[in-house]
C-alpha cells in the first residue's frame, strides 16, 4: 500500500498535470491575464483534496510572445504555479517553473 | 473567392469551436462558475475580429451533475454562448445551446 | 438567414478551432507524431458536415523543439491542416498554415 | 526532501492529469476510438520517467452517449487508464476508473 506522503503526492501532481493540459493554448494577451489567472486557481482548487492554486502569468513573457494580433496562446514559459495539497494529514507542495527551456514540474516538500 | 458574409462566418465559427474545445473538462462548481465564465468570454475576445462573447453558466445545470467532490468537469450542456465577429464590414452572429441532447452551434445572422 | 455558402463557412471554421484548441499542448515526439495525425483527423471527422481533416505534423519543425526530454507540446507552427465541409450542397474548403509567426486560419473556397 | 517513493507517486499523478485534461471532450465515435487510444497512450509516453501508458475506450459506453450526429465528446465514463512510471529505482502504478459516478484516479502501488 502507498504512503500517506506518496498520496499526497500523487494528488499534487494530478492538480500540476490536469492545471497544464486544460489551459495550455487558451488564447491570452496582457489585458486578459488576470482573468485567467484566477479562473485558473479557483477551477484546480475544486479538485479533491486541492488547498490552494497560485498561478502568476509573466506579462513580459506574453508580450514577448504575441503575434500580430495582439495575443498568443499561453504556454508554460509565461507562468509559474504553485499548488498545495492536503490529504490524511499529510502537506504536498509542488510547482511549476521553466528550466532549461522547460516547464518543469518539481515535488517540492510533503510535511 | 469567397464573400465578405462567408469571411465573416467562417471566423465565428472558429470562435464557437475554439471556446467548447479550450474549455471543457474544466473543473468547475456552482462556486467557481464567474471567474470561469469571464474567463472564457476574455480569452476569445482576443482572436482576430471577435466583437463579444457572452458566456453563460447554468446553476442548475451545474448542480445536477456535481459529483462526490461538489465539482464536475465544464460540459456543453451547462451552457450557452454568443459570439458576434466584425470583419470588413460584415458582422455575424453564432451560438451555441443544447438541442436534442447536442450542444448545437448555430448561426444566428450574417448583417 | 444566411445563406447556405455561409453556414458551410461556418460549419469548417467550427472544426478548424476545435481542432486546433483540443488537441494543442498535447505531448509530441516524432515517435509519436503519426499516431497522432491519424486521432486528430479521425476525431474532427465525426463532426456534423465533416467530409475530411487531413493534418501534417513537420518534423523538422518538431525537433527544432524538442526539450530535453525527447518531446514537447503540439503548437500551431509544427503542422498544417486542410478540412472539407459539405453542407446543403455547397463546400467549404479552410486550411491553417503558418504565417508571420501566426498559426493562420483561412477560408481558401467555398463552391 | 520527498522520498523516491513520493518522486514517483508525484509524476505518476502528473501522467493522468496530464491525460485526463488534455484529451477530454474530443470527438469520439465507435469507429474513431480506437486512433484516440493509441495516440493518447504514445503522447503521455512521451512525458519524463513515463513507462507505458495503457487506454481502453469502453465502447458500449461511448454508444449509450452518442447523440444525434453519431458521436460524443470523450469523458471519463468512456475509459479506463493505467499508467507505469520509472524513476530512481521506483515504480509507481496508477489508474482512472469510474467510482460512484466519478472518473476516479488512484495511486495502486509503489514498489
Amino acid at each position: 500500500m502507498p504512503t500517506d506522503g506518496e498520496e499526497a503526492s500523487f494528488e499534487v501532481g494530478i492538480k500540476l498535470g490536469a492545471m497544464f493540459h486544460q489551459f495550455i493554448g487558451t488564447p491570452v494577451s496582457p489585458e486578459s491575464a488576470a482573468s485567467l489567472e484566477t479562473a485558473i486557481e479557483e477551477s484546480i482548487e475544486n479538485q479533491p483534496h486541492c488547498e490552494s492554486v497560485s498561478v502568476s502569468i509573466d506579462e513580459t513573457a506574453l508580450e514577448s510572445d504575441v503575434g500580430p494580433y495582439g495575443y498568443t496562446g499561453l504556454a508554460g514559459r509565461h507562468m509559474t504555479v504553485e499548488v498545495v495539497v492536503e490529504q490524511e494529514g499529510r502537506r504536498a507542495t509542488a510547482s511549476m517553473a521553466m528550466e532549461d527551456g522547460y516547464p518543469l514540474m518539481k515535488l517540492d516538500a510533503v510535511n
